[in-house]
């Protein structure tokens, strides 16, 4: 057999499952919650208050994201966010995420390990204490990077969407519009004229507000520790906003039976853009009035319900979200 | 906007997200540790022993199944099946599913219906009490099933592969070869000839072991009950066999610092397949001498660690297992 041709930057396609594997685990890091790393069946995860919370959430190349446009830092970066909101959501705090990635040979090796430091660096900066605790990996022509998050309830009840109370407060903590901001930034100014390929971004080329919009959009940061200090504090229903204000907010209007009137003003510089924004990972949630803890900041209340889910000052809108069954166009470029 | 056209069977990409995810999970079953299911942020499952046991599996369009020769029943069945393996393997129960699922648009409802179907009769035939507790679905063009699984270890300690101790009988409960003997078929005998090209399979020309091959590839029935029956029997290491009996032998052999030496009589009537075989998820493990519990059989012996991670009838064996990037061709069909 010919021996393999040295590369220092090999695709991966010229590697075994074990190479690529170890490369991926030399860069993660041990959570304190992790009992049983990488490297066995499976995992060991500290679940000490007798139960775990647990969701998945993937990005498929395509619909997600484009290479163009994400490093695969950037990529490991949101894909743990994404994740990670949702345990927030619940009032739980992260203990360990699991990364199922399908990726194409042609990509080479310094991806995959860019994309484990953006796990590992979302996690320290988003989540500290939680970490990567087990994975697979597998070969396809289309990268999907599928990730399940545990957390720790630490002793209280989760916060579902369903529990809002006619006199609650609706508040928000985190970016609103932010990331679908970013998304028109790349879709309006770096994309091939006529074909509509994504190009490379050029940063330069973009203001101080684009560049904070491209960064929501590429690395959002949701506020993860607000979820636990939240539930601590009375939140009693919570998600987070992952398809636009609007309809994430009647989503939590219908589990709850209620009406939930916002207010326009709230919403900063482009109330319509924070309505039907998705992407930024917001932590949406209603406290009884009086209880609103720091962080969030209040947008509306919660009323009996009436003939409409969602009412922006008072009327009925009609913004909708992201759907990726009936949005997403993949002859389109 | 025109009224969308009925259709008992209408394509994924004529439905929203939320038609098909209400199609799904009228198909879940409630778990015995399911606290909170689907259609929250995420689900709440309980770990009375105060920890979680996790790993995560993906099956991919290609290197990994076919739709001519997997039905999305048998996609779903298999999904489940290759990860509550690896959570028995760890000598644990498993409590818990999420399914994340990347589909193309141009498949029917149907289809993802017994998807579902799938992996329900998987949990309840394989791992009663385990139910789909949560998911995500999105669209790609490569189908892609990434399952988590999570288990709960009773109060006992997990069962690494690295615990094999000098003396200990290597033994296993399930099957060897069966799977790679089925897989053997649909490449020999349904494939166009020439291009190679997956066809459809004709159980009418099977014969009779023919047909136990196919289903233990395509809906593979691993003994999932056995993995917390053999912990409690006092098994010192324990993993489940998916790339060939000889790699995973090596494997434990390598984390336990020892070598195992494998009898060939022991491995039936194709000793080669049951070695080179992957995919049966078969329990590997070894107990001290004496006290070997029903399920499993003896296949060897652990002895101090000598030149070879692996012996079959005291001489070293060249066998390799399955290796996705470098055994998957997605030119050759």
């Amino acid at each position: 057999m010919p021996s393999r041709p040295r590369d220092a930057d090999p695709l991966l396609g010229d590697l075994s499952e074990g190479e690529i594997l170890r490369a991926i685990l030399s860069r993660t890091a041990r959570g304190s919650h992790t009992l049983l790393g990488p490297g066995d069946d499976a995992a060991v995860v500290a679940a000490p208050s007798g139960s775990v919370v647990a969701t998945t959430d993937t990005l498929v190349h395509g619909p997600d994201f484009r290479l163009a446009w994400s490093s695969g830092y950037d990529l490991g970066w949101k894909a743990a966010a994404v994740n990670l909101a949702d345990i927030a959501a619940m009032g739980a705090r992260p203990t360990a995420l699991l990364v199922a990635l399908a990726i194409p040979r042609d990509l080479r090796l310094s991806f995959v390990e860019r994309l484990a430091d953006g796990f590992r660096e979302a996690c320290a900066a988003l989540a500290p204490g939680c970490a990567v605790v087990g994975g697979d990996l597998t070969v396809s022509d289309v990268l999907t990077v599928a990730v399940t998050a545990l957390g720790d309830l630490e002793g209280r009840a989760p916060v579902t969407r369903a529990g809002a109370r006619v006199g609650d407060v609706i508040a928000v903590a985190g970016e609103l519009g932010h990331a679908a901001h970013g998304l028109s930034v790349l879709f309006g100014r770096f994309r091939e004229t006529g074909t509509g390929v994504p190009l490379p971004v050029d940063v330069s080329a973009l203001g101080s507000g684009e560049s904070a919009a491209l960064q929501a959009q590429l690395r959002p940061s949701p506020p993860i520790g607000l979820g636990a200090f939240a539930a601590t504090a009375g939140a009693t229903a919570m998600m987070d906003v992952s398809d636009g204000l609007a309809l994430d907010a009647r989503r939590m209007a219908a589990a709850s039976e209620v009406t939930i009137a916002l207010d326009a003003a709230t919403l900063g510089d482009d109330p319509l853009r924070a309505l039907a924004g998705g992407e930024d990972h917001a932590l949406l949630a209603a406290f009884p009035p009086g209880m609103l803890p720091s962080g969030f900041r209040p947008i509306g209340e919660v009323r009996a319900r009436g003939d409409h889910d969602l009412l922006v000052d008072d009327a009925p809108v009609d913004v909708s979200g992201w759907d990726p069954y009936r949005d997403w166009d993949s002859t389109a470029g």
